[in-house]
């Protein structure tokens, strides 16, 4: 076992150990697979989003999740106040981005969140990340713009996570078929997962989950990120060779199962990584 | 193959190859699942219902739905706008009016939202249309009302679906044990489907998703329309013989399944059909 | 066939003979698992939760349910507007208190609820219905606190139950590895159920939605909730035969299965239960 490895076996066993509580404010097209997937991975999840009692959520949670997929004044206004509340405890706060890029409003609302809000663990797609670091060709909905999938602009993908990373001091993660996770300090690419995962919604939005959950153990938040979506790029290969034949909707639920029964060997064992030297 | 049969695989591929963004503001009940079965038909789903992005949203969409199945004044307005940036770029609008005669609240926004934005396809159950066309006898709650169903009134649902059509200038489809859609001067029914269909929340709303998925290809709304319940019909079968027997639980995913898996060659052969002369 | 068996077992089949209609306001997180649960169990769910129109629902309902699973302000005076027409027509209202002791607004609004709404059945776990009675020791998100867990603690439990049951003259249901129902006169507690079912989100929210259509039959409220709970504790335990070993995902998918195929004899032969004299 490499110290990679060792690292996020670790990290997955103590969430199991540790049940950290993770406060998501999230959309609601997919907040019920982010609270199972909380559950499976050893966590625990409590969804709240009114103003007048975030903050006293926050402060009895481990992990914050800030996601912007189903917006609104109402809820924008609430996770600045809790993302407040989890900067003045000092637990993680992570933040994913949906659909920035696609809306003038959505845009925004990412980067006022950045702004007021300290972020551990900033997850996105391509398009997403490139949007909040001024460099988007402009999204169509909440999945990555086919033009910015090129598999050739690996060592800029690599690039623009470093930088971000070092201008928000957060750790920046970008998903797809490779993942790349920078604290701009280090970073990491990680190449598991399966090509049905962009078949089920929310599979992002559940990563992020994942990350928190990792995150909310306290030990390092860029191994956290890594791990959780170490986490999912496992289980979608497990659940791809269990159900995957029978069609998207077994493959949404064996997703759910491959999350439960994983454990820290099996993380240790099936992870394919690469550490970048910068 | 038929002419019908030979449209309905083509307009099938059609979404595959080209997966239309569908936009969709929709309930909170069955969003997740609206949002899977769209991604299973091959097109791609986006949910946003705030009035501060609504139009940018649709502007880049292919086609927009409105489901008022848990609707409230903000997200009424918001189908407003969103409908008539709908109609200003030309993207066909589906209206499902979920719920309508239920309450004075959901006939009147069904009714508001006719008159406010050009709806290109209006989907419902036959109480729900009933009521729209100002023929209803009450409904309670969002199933369709036993004293609707009589099957002797086949004759009397395609002369509603037909009159309703030329009123409205839409196509018009009721689904049930025999779907009818008419755009008023072309008349189909349809016999696919299973009665384990009701036993799952949203399969109606997940109808809409289909047929706005259907309609986002701009080949045809009258057989975009057909397609989209042709396709949960047959999948209703095929799913019931997968998993019906363990319950509706797993029928429920079977039926994601089955979407996920149809080709144009299967819709051809299993969809029963009558065209009706008008 | 003893006589509670044979009590929950003709109340699961007038459930599947009547198909009461329960409106539910509740969260936005399990409500699809809530309104499926409502259908599996041969009931049919309405979810609306504007103002405007709950007085319109509630008035063809045979139940409601409030859950504060995601309160805000705009929903919460819907329950109270709601329970308010409920308990102007006569249909018993059931209310899960979630997270309440988790902030000061689950606690305060939950005790509005019980305050301005006559309540029938008051359903929810130890920590939460500890804090309605004034008793608790305060709640980490909207899972039972470990503290209150210890098996022990039955006879206090017990007697809980039975004090809050008089002082609000509700049946009070507190759920968890054993189930303890009183309405102050009579006490019952049931044994079946498996630990997955707190791996699952919205195990609470869907016992309280089969609590709701238990009681829209309008036999007895004290049954309907003795048996909502026994038919979701039955289900566990059929689920975690059939799927436990695939995961959470599988068991998830088999609860509603098991739920959409018990019929009375099963229940009547399942049920471990034990009657309390007072």
């Amino acid at each position: 076992m490499s110290q990679v490895q060792e690292k996020m076996a670790r990290l997955l066993e103590a969430v199991r150990a540790e049940k950290p509580l993770v406060h998501q404010i999230t959309n609601y097209v997919t907040v019920n697979d982010c609270a199972n997937i909380t559950l499976a991975v050893g966590a625990s999840p409590v969804m709240a989003d009114c103003q007048a009692e975030v903050a006293d959520i926050t402060a009895s949670a481990s992990a914050l999740v800030l996601n912007i997929g189903t917006l609104n004044e109402r809820t924008s206004a609430a996770m600045i106040k809790a993302g407040q509340a989890a900067n003045a405890v000092g637990i993680p706060v992570v933040l994913d981005p949906v659909g920035a890029g696609a809306s003038a409003l959505r845009t925004a609302t990412a980067k006022t969140l950045l702004q007021e809000v300290k972020i551990a663990v900033l997850r996105g797609n391509i398009s997403e990340i490139k949007c909040l670091a001024g460099s988007g060709v402009g999204a169509q909905g909440v999945d990555a713009t086919v033009a910015d999938l090129n598999p050739a602009q690996e060592q800029d993908t690599i690039a623009l996570a470093v930088e971000l990373a070092r201008k928000e001091q957060a750790v920046v993660a970008i998903t797809g078929a490779i993942d790349t996770i920078s604290d701009g300090q280090r970073c990491i690419t990680l190449a598991n997962g399966h090509p049905m995962l962009s078949q089920v919604t929310g599979t992002g939005c559940m990563t992020t989950a994942l990350v928190a959950a990792c995150c909310g153990v306290g030990i390092d938040n860029f191994w956290g990120a890594a791990t959780g979506i170490a986490i999912m790029g496992l289980a979608g290969e497990t659940a791809y060779a269990a159900a995957g034949m029978q069609g998207t909707g077994s493959f949404h639920v064996a997703l759910i199962d491959a999350v439960s029964r994983l454990n820290g060997a099996e993380i240790a064992k099936g992870v394919r990584y690469r550490e970048i030297s910068l």
